[in-house]
């Protein structure tokens, strides 16, 4: 099969830098006009995701950098950028950077570089939209240390200069039907209104569209990868909704589902809506919350709180888990088709080509709405990149004898999918890779197969995934899962698998399990399933949670060395791969089906 | 060999309830005259330890109540003695529940009930000495907020009403000479002077007692099992030392030993002394200082922040460690005889009389200076509770067919053991016990054998010494590890191993490693050896920690299901016994050590 174009990818290298120092002198001057000493610029705009719509990467416009993380301050005399690892050698390509310094946000954080640069008696611009309350404070605090201001601006000043700035989303909006969300937006009104009573609150502002989409039962199309509807809704205690979005989005149809509990109200009279709540004792959550609501919620009485949507969200119902299994079953059969003719198919392959093929198998399942994200394809040395995102200038072409890792995922409209495999090209593996391969693959295992007690954390678990790597010495720079949405976003909270994490896990909550393993230079390792929360007492003193696996696909034997896994670890493996064959087989053509039995063929 | 009677254990029943009524009815007349509505009365003295000496026993003065730990407030209508889980019992059988209501402080914390039974307008007597900084101000906040007042007390009313209150202990200081401290105290001075010039700070109030004892390399008989000294010192950053002590409890060697820069100020010029520190910036620990000691602080600028000394305390260094392996070894010779002579001499036993005879056989050990705590030693239903304490009207013979727990340790001059010990009395166990035995042992093995990355915290390593219990549906409800001093408190931090310990572990710090299982009402299992942290890092990418055992007593082999041990579980457990053997038998008469070879055979 040749390998096709890919729809829901973009490839090209990044941008050069352009008129970079054009538009820097610009907002300088403007900024002089406005006799502000400097201005802070965000990757976020005010729905504080991780994609935005082309109209509001702002960040990119003032210093060509795309990454999907970052904060620019720009002074007079001084400019930085400020990416995490991942960034670092991206954003230097990117910016010019005799203008603008990178600097790794782990060596220097922004606020600790504005404190060292700023001067007393001066102002600092800032868009309260942008920052959420927490982040804004937080450079609030710093300029009244230094002697100095911040000031919110009634408009950002690079919408003013950025002539051709796209256009923001106005497409129209999805109905998310019974039948995957498996309850009704009117249940889960009520249900929250319940929390807002228990709280004594009037109203729920909900900034956050991943919140909006659950809540109302609705899905979208406004930025990649992730169905959101760009909008704002107020919550009332009586359970009706201000639902700030323009309201020709909405179908007849879907009006009629949402019944006359839910006003529609279009964004611009958002600021009236907010005014209007004075008086009113109003929840909002200041970590995903702009500045700017809390400044025009005037006489309103403010709770800040956690989030009381993010844990209902989380704790998936029969009806999604039902769809979970479904969108992986129909991923499963497009991962095995593609790890066939990975392995089968003689044509030479690059990172882009594999990973175009990967799309189009995917294309070829039903119900197909996107992939999660930007596929993860790294070959060789690329591998151990974490967050590697292949582009042409940086295509490797798959070898014999490398490594290949592909961490993809596809949003079905049932169900979110994320899944890791690591693939040895070729037929001879180094002894590294197989010693490093299995003991990611017992850290995985240990992870699906615990059981623990009702109120365990995250954090608690973590060390499971680690300790046979720890035991050689080895270790991974990143987090061990993180949540999943139901078609929505493919990293959710409020649970993960981290060091961090203060979450207890509960029933129906879907989470990444991932462990790895980098070598730099060489090759990267990661198996990652999604699986999901499940009860686990059939004995015992105590009831007890555990792990129900959702992905689909075969784990490379010839990377095991079965010798090294306990006899549990081995039964494991085996179990899932009768599934993994039982599941997706009768939906593969017979020379896949038959390649399938033979990577799912019992290690002995 | 007949048992003996113990020396540093008293095994009497709990007291009755005698005259509480009439020092409760006098408490609230002095009360009444002093304009109070109520007064609050801590077990803890003002140095805030575990043991307090016989004439800071005020608790027990007012509800006849001798539990470690405890509070209790009185007001005229009504009273309340707040306990742990492991004293609801005892404390309703040691006080007078017609006067004074026992509530589980996990049901109802004091300050919840206080603030329940509190009235406007009225004062509630404190001894600022017996409550922390952080615990005074909990109740403080709670006065304020029902419109009340705290009153802070220049005397405590129960010493003026306790005719015959013991005295407080007055003898000799002992020396901890450099060949067990293994590092002079004057270079202890210098180090921890160095880190208030770091912080900007002139001095440091030290009113722990295990913080002295570490700093100034001495140690004490003050209070049982803990070798302190009660007395308070303020360390200079000039490198000298404000001892407050009777200077007659200090030899002369040990003066001249200790030079001039440490001064000895009577107790009572504490007062003066804290006074004459106006103007200086003062370092001290607000969950450990008592709140008296800012009160009498007055002038000085306070700087509250976490103990600088438990950090070095925490890291022992060669000498403390090798001293740690020779009262371990000692300590291993009287647990092998004890074993031994408990499974082998046809004698009938009880709890009592089976913890005196293991006093005895540590009393033969040289430099045993006393037990680092009462023995716990239950039989059959009683090794169900967690923290046990025989007495005589509780105890109970050891049968067969049942398991015998003892958690035991001794004081050696050069260093702390604590150990605890499952054994099986006859020849049969129950498969029950066996299939539990195996988990624990499992978790034991999982948390000794344990590598791990540098930054690494005992709430991450946690986890590991459970999950073969969650396995099967079961847990235990106490902490995983604790950590331990070199001749000093059994229970000291800051580092431990559960799942709140945020405190990364660092090479040198001891640690215990206790997992267990408890049936209620049949049998209680714990396997206990103290490890400390090493470094780890023959290979692999990173540097590494890692775990040395230093406990030497056979662990029971006929309760282990060799078959439900992993190859590397096995490995350990061999090696383990091997050592066992190895480095105790030479110590051992011939029937013992010829015992002592079987029971640390390897295991196929």
């Amino acid at each position: 099969m040749a390998s096709m174009q890919a729809l829901y990818q973009d490839f090209s290298a990044p941008d050069s830098t352009g008129d970079i120092a054009a538009r820097v002198n610009a907002l300088r001057t403007s900024l002089a006009e406005a006799g502000l000493a400097g201005f802070i610029v965000p990757r976020e705009d005010e729905y504080q995701g991780e994609y935005v719509p082309a109209g509001n990467e702002r960040l990119q416009w003032l210093t060509g950098f795309n990454g999907s993380a970052g904060l620019a301050i720009l002074l007079h005399d001084h400019a930085a950028l400020f990416v995490d690892g991942r960034y670092t050698l991206q954003a230097a390509q990117q910016t010019d950077t005799s203008l603008i310094s990178v600097i790794h946000s782990a060596d220097q954080k922004p606020s600790a570089w504005l404190a060292d640069h700023i001067e007393a008696d001066t102002e600092i611009g800032i868009d309260p939209r942008l920052h959420s309350a927490t982040m804004y404070r937080q450079f609030e605090r710093l300029c009244i240390k230094a002697g100095a201001r911040l000031r919110p601006l009634a408009t950002n000043p690079i919408d003013e200069l950025w002539h051709d700035r796209p256009a923001l989303p106005d497409f129209p909006v999805q109905d998310h039907p019974i039948d995957v969300a498996g309850e009704t937006a009117s249940h889960k009104i009520e249900s929250i209104c319940a929390l807002l009573d228990d709280a004594g609150q009037n109203a729920l502002l909900i900034t956050q569209p991943e919140n909006i989409a659950w809540l109302l039962n609705i899905r979208g199309t406004d930025v990649p990868h992730t169905p959101f509807v760009l909008s704002t809704a107020i919550l009332h205690s009586d359970q009706t909704v201000d639902w700030h979005i323009a309201p020709e989005r909405i179908s007849d149809t879907l009006r009629t589902r949402l019944s006359a509990s839910v006003r529609l109200i279009p964004p611009t009279d958002l600021a009236k809506g907010l005014a209007a709540q004075a008086g009113k004792a109003v929840w909002l959550d200041p970590i995903t919350t702009p500045m700017w609501f809390i400044q025009n919620l005037k006489g309103a009485q403010i709770y800040e709180a956690a989030d009381p949507i993010a844990l209902p969200k989380a704790r998936k119902n029969a009806t999604e888990i039902s769809g979970a299994e479904q969108a992986h079953l129909w991923d499963g059969v497009a991962l095995c088709r593609f790890l066939h003719w990975l392995q089968t198919s003689p044509e030479p392959k690059t990172e882009i080509s594999v990973a175009c093929q990967l799309e189009a198998f995917r294309r070829d399942q039903p119900r197909l709405r996107d992939l999660s994200f930007d596929t993860i394809s790294g070959s060789g040395p690329n591998g151990a990149i974490v967050h590697y995102r292949v582009n042409q200038a940086t295509d490797r072409p798959l070898e014999d004898g490398t490594l290949y890792l592909v961490d993809s995922g596809g949003q079905y409209d049932c169900g979110t999918t994320d899944v890791t495999r690591t693939v040895l090209m070729g037929t001879t593996p180094h002894p590294d890779m197989v010693g490093h391969f299995t003991r990611v693959l017992r850290g995985h295992i240990a992870l699906a197969k615990v059981t623990f007690p009702i109120g365990t954390t995250g954090a608690q678990l973590d060390a499971l995934a680690r300790a046979p790597l720890w035991e050689a010495g080895l270790d991974f720079d990143h987090g061990t899962g993180h949540g999943v949405g139901s078609y929505l976003s493919v990293h959710e909270g409020p649970h993960r698998i981290s060091k961090e994490s203060d979450v207890p896990l509960q029933p129906g909550m879907i989470v990444s399990n991932e462990p790895g393993y980098y070598r730099a230079g060489a090759y990267g390792i990661r198996i990652e399933n999604l699986q999901y929360v499940v009860d686990a007492s059939p004995k015992g003193d105590r009831p007890m949670l555990g792990f129900q696996t959702l992905t689909r696909a075969p784990i490379d034997r010839r990377l095991i060395d079965a010798t090294l896994l306990a006899p549990d670890e081995r039964d494991w493996l085996n179990q899932y791969h009768d599934e993994v064959y039982h599941m997706v087989s009768p939906y593969l053509d017979e020379p896949v089906a038959h390649w399938l039995k033979a990577q799912c063929a019992p290690i002995t």
